[in-house]
């Protein structure tokens, strides 16, 4: 079968023949229909120290897709061959203190497909079967792609109630864009998006953004405090991984207020806990992965439903051959989410 | 001025000239311009047994309005005169082990705006200033009568997030039509209206009810599992207070769901508890009032921002000399609000 | 191995020689050292409606017990033999939507150990190894063997914080008893509890109960509003699964207050739901199983770290050739937990 | 009368005679028995930036307080002289965003009793009559004063509910030691105390620390990471102002923990958010003074109901003419409370 790999530890990928994967015990042998390029991605293909610490090249890379089930290994329930499936990407332990109090996401010995052990930019995959959710049947596979990277935006969106919420979110990659639609379905009162990318600010607007800011253009805290009557937002959504972006947006919000954190940042930032953290009262969330699988329930219903439609975030498609040409529109930012077709 | 009034301890309501009232001490006197007619309106005009065990004529009736500001009592902050506002019906004392715990909706020395004292059909009224709620310029004032109300269904469909949820609310009176229209605003997944009403299911639809069920019609098991895959819904909103809707429908909430209970039943409610609470683990919450001010402040947003839209709620306007065709409609159960103009 | 089981569909149980059980696939073979005798095994032994309704004799049963890994199945992770482990009762299919919206405890296909399938009055049993809790060493196995139920306890009294609150216990069997405890090491600031039997009561007061009261002796009522300042308690804890206490003690709960329910109540409640829960705004949680295994991670740091000392609740232990003396003793109440010896 | 007071924006206080104040609209006149000093008295007798840039003498300081009610002003409800009574210091607008949505504490108009007005560092004071808590009747003057900065405890551990859980308490001044006796008393499983004071190391083990460490002699990660079986703490208590401390303890904290930060920094704290918040998933809370009346009602119940003990706190007593040697013994950091007896 063709795949992507990461095959030794330098910058790049590679589009290879490898053998079509055995599924091991507990596993299901996936085909891949569709699989979409993350942010994590990009660190891989340019070798980010985070990469460069953590793999152990040949790995095939990718861990967001839509598939069918072919075959079922030894140790499986058997589900029929056929079933359109995606699964959860982390892959938990069981019996860490994090795995039996309900955070698997944030198991102590997670293992990643694709980064970790095989992954999706290929034509089949090896996936633990506790691991699949099966595909709504109102929901295309391009869209079914996209579940995995959805549900860290419902965590990051809904680590706390927002009906009837003003929100800023700073960042409109993939996931800032997917806060913003999720925000006018869940009710939100007033969702505001910042990045210095103009395209992405008009993405913004498609998502459903009521305003964008290009803080390259005009410093946020004017219009934020303008478009809240002078109270700031009640809910902050970092999702861009810039210190500045942060710095910037933490006094503006509103006294009580809450925050996520789930873009990455490098390095330390340097906070002004009290006066902006502790004599304000708020909140902050750290954020990484999904709940497993709450998140794909709430937005699988939500996406079946069409209360929520991501459509547009999808931007580009191409073949799996063409994988180069996704990496590069990812690095010069002119693009939602990418997608690749693995299987003609 | 003109009042409608309880003028003694027997059924109906009378049309009075009655003096402009003195606002009392941290009172204001507000000019009426909307009011609209709620449940517990028509349990005085019929003088209920509930409205003969509490109220002591004469007393003018009504609790939820719009209007104006026109003079400020003696120690009151001296609000501008013309500020448009509403105000929140339930006066509350401050004292008691509720008020003091962050639940003013259960003070133990409660009094009811147009129960315990003089209320708002009338063309002026006096408001205590603490319970007034300054109304959003884009919420007009036939709209704005409405947030009294409104904030039950809040408290209602809001004790637990619904963000991608299945609902079925029992009960399309005023309240569970409001329901029906928050839960859309709030990303609920499937929202389900059960009534035997056929003008208010057509009503239910107009405010965002996918499907609409005549239990005189159809048993509501049959659909409703259909319309969950078999597993029921996640959420039930209880708001007609028909024992037998209840009955019904406890058994059709998912093991793990929750309830609210808004609707008034008379005498006891015989309950399966061990089959339909215990052994399915359901959350039950007793809804009364309305969160002051939090729910005024997540309704205005709503509405302000138009995320919610309940203008197809209001179906009736009439002068206050006519409040008698309104309360003929409300019996007939042949309208959603009722609204009544008090100045002109 | 020496086993007790029902051998067939009628009232009684049985002591037999049974063949060693063989571990299956996920399966760990366990020594018991010692296990308690729960409500459920009494309903089993009487061959109640439930029991009859749902066992397929023939079973061995009993479902608590404190043991050690002796041998491992085929597809388990490996567990050291000789490790002391308890187990989770609830088998959980990990596929439905309880399931895999973190809520285990009420799985669709849920099978309970010494009911659905062989159990642990026995010396030996089968247990799955995702069930196993590996034991602290500072909890003995005469102890250990009351997690499970004190799961139960955990999840009752805990449903919301009760720190500085106060609270009533309807029933003082074991669950009541381990809930009072809990209490005290929770920072409850009053604990009532009421029983009609005299000896469960002084073993209330041995657990930490502030008053005990006998609503045989004295209505609930008035010894219940003396205590709480004429509030009515914040938190009723109904474990004893009689109507009557429910409906004594609803009215005792203070407006705003909350109520869990884990006592088995046979046939209707006919509850006022109006006057009791809806103006009183009053939560109630249905409880049933345990968190999976947020609970059995609190109580075993409670118990480890001395918070909690419930070694006063077991009254009786029996090796299990005695196991009739044991169902004799729960039979009369006047025992708190009855333990069998399994091996020597 | 007498009072203590900053007469000039300076450095110092002075004791005077003062003219015995009188109660304005609203208000009542309370004789002053015992006052306790706070960290922030401290900050203003010695002028710091934040007292400098806030107060404007001449103000009687204090606010921390047991008294009495002697006279009721106009407006009030004319509660009982001789009523014993302590005070909410945080005097609220009440028209607020955050005041309307139950948070008062972090009001935008925010006042403070003996910051902004006259305090009770006096023989009388004058006290808005909606701050005032009435003293529970088994709570002597010299605890009754502690209610105050005990708030601000109870909001600082009980953000989240600590049963069974472990926690570190990063600073042992009277807020970090209040939350040791506190957390015990909830059911805390561990609880670990750090401060570079050996003095108030072991009044914090009086106060019912587990364990208590010196960070200048061995560095926390050792004993903390022992401590918790190598899992970290469940629960970091940031209650020093220390950035030190805080940054030592974040990677301390086990993934999915949770972080309370009450202790004033200066300046700016250089966090690694990606690795110590993000990935490990987080959750801080900024604490600002108390719940308005939540606190208060906790934490009456819990000294009164003798399940909290908090009397080894207290370790000095002066009348009010030696303030001197109070504040020099809050300087020098042997101490816990320090209380000042104003009349006598």
């Amino acid at each position: 079968m063709l795949a992507v790999m990461k095959e030794a530890p330098e910058p790049g990928l590679a589009l290879k023949e490898a053998p079509e994967p055995e599924p091991g015990f507990g596993e299901v042998l996936v085909k891949i229909n569709y699989a979409s390029v993350c942010g994590t991605d990009s660190l891989i293909y340019n070798w980010s120290p985070w990469a460069a610490g953590r793999m152990k090249p040949p790995v095939i890379v990718g861990h967001e897709f839509a598939g069918e089930i072919v075959e079922n290994g030894p140790g499986t329930s058997g589900m029929r061959p056929g079933t359109r499936v995606s699964a959860e990407s982390h892959l938990f332990c069981g019996r860490c203190l994090q795995c039996r109090t309900g955070k698997p996401e944030i198991c102590r010995q997670l293992k990643i497909l694709g980064v970790d052990r095989d992954g999706v930019f290929a034509q089949y995959a090896a996936i633990p079967e506790k691991n699949l959710w099966v595909n709504h049947s109102d929901i295309p596979d391009q869209i079914a792609t996209l579940q995995e990277p959805l549900g860290n935006a419902v965590d990051t969106l809904l680590a706390e109630d927002v009906t009837g919420k003003r929100i800023l979110i700073t960042g409109a990659g993939p996931i800032g864009l997917m806060c913003a639609a999720l925000a006018r379905a869940c009710g939100a009162a007033r969702v505001i998006v910042s990045d210095p990318n103009e395209y992405r600010l008009s993405l913004a607007e498609a998502m459903g953004a009521d305003i964008v800011l290009n803080p390259k253009v005009t410093p946020l805290r004017g219009p934020v405090l303008t478009a809240t009557a002078g109270d700031g937002v009640d809910v902050l959504l970092e999702v861009s991984g810039s210190k500045g972006a942060l710095l910037d947006s933490l006094p503006l919000v509103t006294p009580g207020g809450r925050v996520s954190l789930l873009g990455i940042f490098r390095g330390e930032a340097p906070i002004a806990l009290t006066e902006t953290v502790i004599f304000r009262k708020l909140r902050i969330y750290g954020i990484t992965g999904r709940g497993i699988f709450s998140t794909w329930q709430t937005l699988s219903r939500l996406l079946s439903s069409k209360r929520l439609d991501i459509s547009k975030l999808v931007t580009h498609e191409f073949p799996l051959e063409d994988f180069r040409k996704g990496f590069e529109l990812m690095e010069s930012g002119r693009c939602g989410k990418v997608l690749f077709r693995t299987n003609g």
